[in-house]
């Protein structure tokens, strides 16, 4: 029995053109009840990191559902197409990592299919536009209620490409990690859990020691970016539940010039 | 009985982050049935004004329901978060002022309400994501026909904070005001509208005298930018009915070099 | 019998202002059954050319229905507003030529209408503001299944301005023609369709020869830009069917500083 569900979108495609329109067409046109909601399509050209990294924290708010992410540099090679099943949803796109965190985050990897039924796609599939001669057709199937292994061929999720997580780590008194992203407002996202900032010691009203390479920051550790002065830097557990450097009203990134894969050593001030 | 009503989303959390999807992803959770329209989310990071002005130009337009709204600096300080109601419409959003013109543009608030309910947020709260965690819950569940005084505590609408409007006045031959805001293709909207204009003698056809310090400017003052050449300046009532400066086929406010808030004085030339 | 269509939406209006959201507004007040795709508002400013080749390029994919574009420097002027059928679309905007290769992408204007009906127009009408005051309500009636025929007197279609289509010819063993577009990714489309590139031998596997004006460059063509090296230059037939100049991993556009409307001549070397 059919049963419709949400089908969300995070690509590297852009606004400016029209592909997310073409992709939001072949939706429509092969599934026009079910609804789509856009992820975001402003990951930079070819930034698989970063797609992985803004789905995997947006997925745990969406409905479940069919999330298409197309963030693939190698189109039209030899890597597959895939999808995904994770809790009740299912991730299709290109098997290239960018799938890896939010198929974690929503308890890793049931199912795994190779797309390999091209009775689904679009016919002629352009090799740069496997968004929506492909993965957005299968899709608009899935979430019409069509069979997860129509799709095509059974595989191990043992041998789907997973994506490094960013390194992170609690020895004694440190912990140790990497800057993640960095969002619209500068603030520069660590791969330390809050609750890691925790067995070392790091609570609200604690100030914390942030070293990366040579550089050492002395940074309070509060709620919220409002609880220091204008211009002023702070940390505090962002919205992912991790620990995120910031400045009141300012550009933490650009201050600090910690751009993401910058190594990141945290510990208590005495 | 619950009726359902459209959900309209204004905030400054930029479309590269997942953030808007995030909220998005909450309101479908909540309210499947809800249609939510975008306003805008370029609102410049804490810029409540800007906020303000494009939320209260856009909303006579939109269909009645509820309009959540975050620009909000202020996230996870003692400001509250607030619900009010003006005409058919409720507005959801921290109570800085951001909301306030839209509420007056639908002819003032009713009823208003601190939220305080937190049954209605997710949970955990992260201080820095209310949108996520407490506008949007609260909003959806309004939208799908929660009773607003579910909401939280009753307050008086003279408590809510009112951001100042621009300055505005017609003296003699002269009407002051100030620059409202900026759009995209460069169009300087003042805060003096086409009927104060009309006060002091203004009507299309004829040339005004635009001040602003020591400047000052010779401008038509036309329907329309293409009834001047391309590349010269005019002066016309934009759609929101206000006095704007454009150049047809060019950028007025690199030009003249206005920012939002300069001081400008208008007469009609003799 | 009144059927619902689908209504799509492409405009130079930007994303940071609220005129999006206020033409969303006007058609959900009119039409709140009929679904909105946004095609793109990010066409700069009063550039048809490259709205009508978006437009054009992503309309094949969009379900039939109602078609709204507003790229208009004109607005307010004595260009006409209309409404022209072709296939099972309807296209709504100004008759400047930004209709015109869109609605050649669906075979061809059946019917015209010049919009003369102000009664399906908002009240007042902004002379700035036709999308917002005339298209998209005119739209979202056509859309909720109001006849073509009410919006206004039949023209005929012969009298609609057209874009003259980017030149492309084939002589002998060369392919003539122009940079059509150019997209986020920095990939350089020409309005070279690949199977006239084929007409002169130019199949996967072989290299072309490709020039514009005194400068000559040797590009491999391939089916896809990751087939050659990072960093190297590849021509392939892009997702429109048109030859494309991309650079794997990287900006074409920039390398190559050919813009939109630079002459080409393409060869096979031998």
């Amino acid at each position: 029995m059919a049963s419709f569900r949400c089908l969300t979108f995070l690509t590297d495609y852009g606004l400016e053109d029209g592909f997310v329109a073409a992709c939001h067409g072949v939706a429509a046109r092969i599934a026009p009840e079910v609804r789509v909601i856009d992820i975001t399509h402003l990951v930079p050209p070819g930034d698989v990191r970063r797609g992985a990294a803004v789905l995997a924290q947006a997925v745990p708010y969406l409905p479940p559902g069919v999330h298409v992410a197309v963030v693939d540099p190698g189109v039209g090679t030899a890597r597959r197409g895939v999808a995904v099943e994770a809790g009740e949803s299912v991730f299709v796109g290109p098997d290239n990592g960018l799938l890896s965190w939010a198929v974690t985050a929503l308890g890793g990897p049931s199912r795994a299919i190779h797309l390999t039924n091209s009775e689904l796609w679009l016919d002629p599939v352009a090799p740069t536009f496997h968004g929506r001669d492909i993965f957005m057709p299968v899709a608009a199937r899935l979430a019409a209620g069509s069979d997860f292994t129509s799709a095509g061929t059974r595989i191990e999720t043992t041998e789907l490409v997973t994506l490094p997580f960013p390194a992170s780590r609690v020895h004694d008194s440190e912990a140790e990690g990497e800057v993640m992203t960095v969002d619209r407002f500068g603030n520069v996202q660590l791969s330390i859990t809050a609750s890691d900032a925790g067995l070392i010691g790091a609570h609200y009203g604690k100030v914390l020691v942030v070293s990366s390479g040579r550089r050492q920051l002395t940074v309070p550790y509060r709620e919220t970016f409002a609880a220091v002065a204008p211009g002023e830097l702070v940390a505090y557990a962002d919205g992912a539940g991790l620990v995120s450097l910031a400045v009141n009203s300012g550009d933490a990134a650009q201050r600090l010039g910690l751009p993401p894969g910058a190594h990141i050593r945290l510990t208590v001030a005495p």
